[in-house]
């Protein structure tokens, strides 16, 4: 893969692995804008969230190369293939990470959770436009192609301006047939969080062990400008995501009470 | 452990391991304010974020029981192990979680990789009064006992009023001496970033492998109203931090882009 001058360079990564159906939909996707950097483990990495792989050496190999793009196999959790990415495979920083489409929503507190979302984040923290893509369905076999359309709308926007520092996007999209889906719509993280139920077993020696389960409550249903009320009404969901963590608007209260 | 009706409940974790330093520091510390159930791993869990087990089993055990405490081992996440507790281990909802004392800080954009400050957004989630102690000192050998008097100082503000829904807080205490502590500033979270430097090396297969190392980038130095200012100046900061990643200065004008 040749890089020209006025090439853009993407690097495209998930966290359902390199055989994961929305993979192969954004990698045709970006092949539009550029050339592509892929870069995933063999085996999926949900639920992994900003975690880096700090005592185990990483390993990385090259899969497959042409004229559009290369593709690498990686050990590393999806911030640890961002990582490296840029750092070591990449002939110059990317101009955008894209990473998903990710097998089911990551919309409201998910986003905390989500490997996708923690590579767009990646990429985000080293000033790169990014950019995560979810599918609020969870199937092997969910048909991703509906959302091609709202991928290359979302991507012209940001090749037109590009978005503030510290600031990517957490885009979801409703799993609807094509002339279900009611358009785009710019929206917030809505509350929430994970009422997580285990499950309780025995193992074949008679010891207990738990398999992490869980069902997301709403806490805000009614609330019309939520991305859980967008995907809900089929509309593909934009939340702007800032890496400043800061609760801003407590920090005045707060040195109140520190005052006391 | 007996749990009495005005027992304050506390789960404790971090993200260092059963046999850090710091855990046993913060445990001593929260014995003072109510009856404790800990939970952590035998290996440290180092820059795991939000990341939860959902391949593998969990397990758990009791280790140690006297009336004031309750040890479990778990083999998850911080962010498994809080969930765990609050699910499966606890006589009740607890009334606060507690995490660390991290060997090492978790200002700046740390929170984002952060086990310890996984586990007090955890705790967040589920609604309870969370905070994440770290001491700016990686030294297995470092001196905790300074901590103590600033623990004692958060969480009694805690103890008088509760923390605001969907907000925890994030503690770094610097690497100072006793008396060269300036006291306590309620602060931000720095921008920066970690520029990665990848150590290369190759196996004894000739293999290629790779080591995350990095190094901190703070892109704000002279700001003074942030956790990386206060910790290089002896204060210790603490920074409200919010689950909640929408970045709402951006949502209108956001809005405007998508309706052009």
């Amino acid at each position: 893969m040749v890089i020209e001058k006025d090439d853009k360079l993407i690097l495209l990564t998930n966290d359902d692995g390199l055989y994961a159906g929305g993979l192969k939909t954004l990698l045709e996707v970006m092949e539009e804008f550029g050339k592509v950097i892929l870069i995933s483990t063999i085996e999926s990495m949900s639920g992994m969230s900003q975690a880096l792989t700090v005592k185990t050496p990483l390993r990385v190999k090259l899969l497959e190369e042409n004229y559009r793009h290369k593709i690498y196999a990686c050990n590393g959790t999806p911030a640890d293939s961002v990582k490296l990415a840029i750092n070591q495979l990449a002939e110059r920083i990317p101009d955008w990470v894209v990473s998903g489409i990710n097998h089911g929503s990551n919309a409201s507190v998910s986003v905390l959770y989500s490997g996708t979302m923690a590579a767009a984040i990646e990429g985000c923290l080293y000033g790169i436009n990014s950019v995560g893509f979810s599918l609020n369905n969870f199937s092997p076999t969910a048909d991703f192609s509906i959302c091609k359309k709202y991928i290359r709308i979302v991507m012209k926007k940001i090749a037109l301006e590009p978005l503030p520092g510290g600031i990517c996007l957490n885009v979801n999209i409703p799993a609807a047939k094509k002339n279900e889906i009611q358009g785009i719509k710019v929206c917030r993280q809505s509350k929430g969080n994970w009422r997580e139920e285990f499950e309780k077993r025995k193992d074949p020696m008679g010891k207990t062990y738990y398999w992490l389960t869980g069902v997301f409550q709403n806490h805000e249903p009614e609330a019309t400008d939520t991305d859980e009320w967008a995907i809900a009404h089929n509309f593909v969901s934009v939340v702007p995501v800032t890496v400043d963590m800061t609760a801003h608007s407590y920090i005045d209260k707060l040195k109140v009470r520190f005052k006391k």
